[in-house]
């Protein structure tokens, strides 16, 4: 993307809304290189100076503080290191925010969002909690997810700005409710990979090739879209149709799986738990239904 | 089906193999139905013979033993309720198996299936470990997977039978592939499905709609065999590219992630263990390598 080509990016013909992007880590600038290029006036900040020369060049405004940043533009797009930067960069802002949208992006909590929030709301600002899911070079193409939640008033106002960074989903007012959706995301996509992990462990010290085994999980992947709407509709019922089969016939096969993966050196924490899930629900007398079942167990 | 239909299948013009199914719960029972339908003569037996009735219907010939069953088939198929109920019935066979071959689908560690291929070798049959990964319904469709390992001449002859039952893949000689395969495969699947029920108790507990959220998980999926396929090729390699984002910014998050969860009732085991393996691995100056690489700290 040459210079040239982010002022006259394709936004530019429209009367695009002005923005601040405060944090040019890899993140932030990718989001301020993306706003240039859709043709918003764009004004930068960073705590230290000298990530902004890059992207003065590509045409953005640049500040020498977060105020006089937050000044420049109704639309207020925070992109920092975590929680307390955010909070530290706020206490700077005071009276500059009134009137203005923020929209943090950092990584934090639920409740730190809604602390943000409820800040905002004080100084006289809307707010909104985003959260990106996806790699700074995909910043501007679909592939990157943002979650966003808070002042629907707000998301009005900006989401169409907030589109040209990628795929925009709105989650409600509760300002938590992005975090929320990231962590849980993420959450499941780091279970299914730590799992992954450790089952490479024990194919390998069995002497199959790992990459092919890989290859064969890939390939049952297309059949779990349908399985986790099937199972996520049973838990919202709190009706359990037999999914993978009844537990009395998937317990029976746990005590293999654990000892096989013991003796392989393998750890087996998360099927020990699943088996005393099933169990449990067995000796309730569930043991027709199938493993969505199992969440009737688990939480407080 | 009826009975005629059974007779006449597509299988009836061929000079097919006969066969004995040994076990018909409904997995063996399917197993049996669908040899009938591909026009291969059928011997059934089950230690409770009223389970014969409806197949016999069908065109199955039942015989009052176990050793009898043998008698009448070059191919043996056992589907038993485990690994002890096989060495049960195996014990009631001894000379009946001499120069036929044995295929096990019985659910089983590998280990198990490694002492039913010395059994059956010295008691001069051939030994084949299959098991079945898919419902009873679908058995005689591709969706229904059979892993298979064992006596690699006993697959040549034999294969094109066992590929009418579902999609057949060869593991090797080694008897005790299949199971590795089936455990691994299963085991995979758990880890994302209980991660997955978990995660529903936390979004659920924020207020957000179970169905609506697992429908963005179900989204997401068609991301995974690149990636796992990736990370498997990492593994194999032993060279970690920052997958997921190098460890030092993953680490970021998982302190908010794991506080969230326990703040609301939500088991945290495995992500704890994750934030570990990634601090364990940045302390080690690998903080710019990904997500794949914690394969380097699992197992002894």
């Amino acid at each position: 993307m040459t210079t040239t080509e982010a002022k006259t990016g394709r936004g530019a013909a429209a009367e695009a809304t002005a923005v601040t992007v405060l944090g040019l880590g890899a993140m932030g600038s990718a989001l301020a290189r993306t706003f240039l290029e859709r043709g918003h006036r764009t004004t930068v900040w960073n705590r230290t100076a000298h990530r902004s020369a890059s992207l003065a060049e590509a045409g953005a405004a640049t500040a020498p503080t977060a105020a006089e940043a937050v000044a420049a533009s109704p639309l207020v797009v925070l992109c920092l290191l975590d929680g307390p930067a955010v909070e530290q960069v706020l206490g700077t802002l005071e009276g500059a925010v009134e009137g203005r949208t923020l929209v943090n992006f950092t990584s934090c909590s639920p409740d730190r969002a809604r602390e943000f929030a409820r800040w905002a709301d004080e100084h006289g600002a809307a707010y909104l909690d985003g959260k990106v899911m996806g790699d700074p070079p995909y910043v501007g193409t679909p592939d990157v997810q943002f979650p966003v939640s808070g002042s629907r008033e707000a998301f009005a106002a900006h989401g169409a700005a907030l589109r040209g960074l990628g795929t925009v989903t709105y989650h409600g007012e509760d300002a938590g409710l992005a975090a929320v959706e990231f962590l849980a995301q993420v959450a499941v996509s780091y279970e299914l990979l730590i799992g992954f992990l450790h089952t490479l462990r024990l194919v390998r010290a069995e002497g199959v090739d790992v990459p092919e085994f890989a290859a064969r999980v890939a390939a049952s992947l297309p059949a779990y879209p349908a399985l986790l709407t099937s199972m996520a509709g049973a838990v919202d019922r709190g009706e359990y149709a037999p999914d993978l089969g009844p537990l009395d016939v998937q317990a029976a096969l746990m005590d293999d799986m654990i000892g096989h993966r013991e003796t392989r050196g393998v750890e087996a924490v998360r099927m020990r738990e699943v088996k005393k899930l099933m169990d449990r629900r067995i000796a309730d007398g569930h043991g027709g239904e199938g493993f969505s079942s199992l969440f009737e167990l688990l939480g407080r």
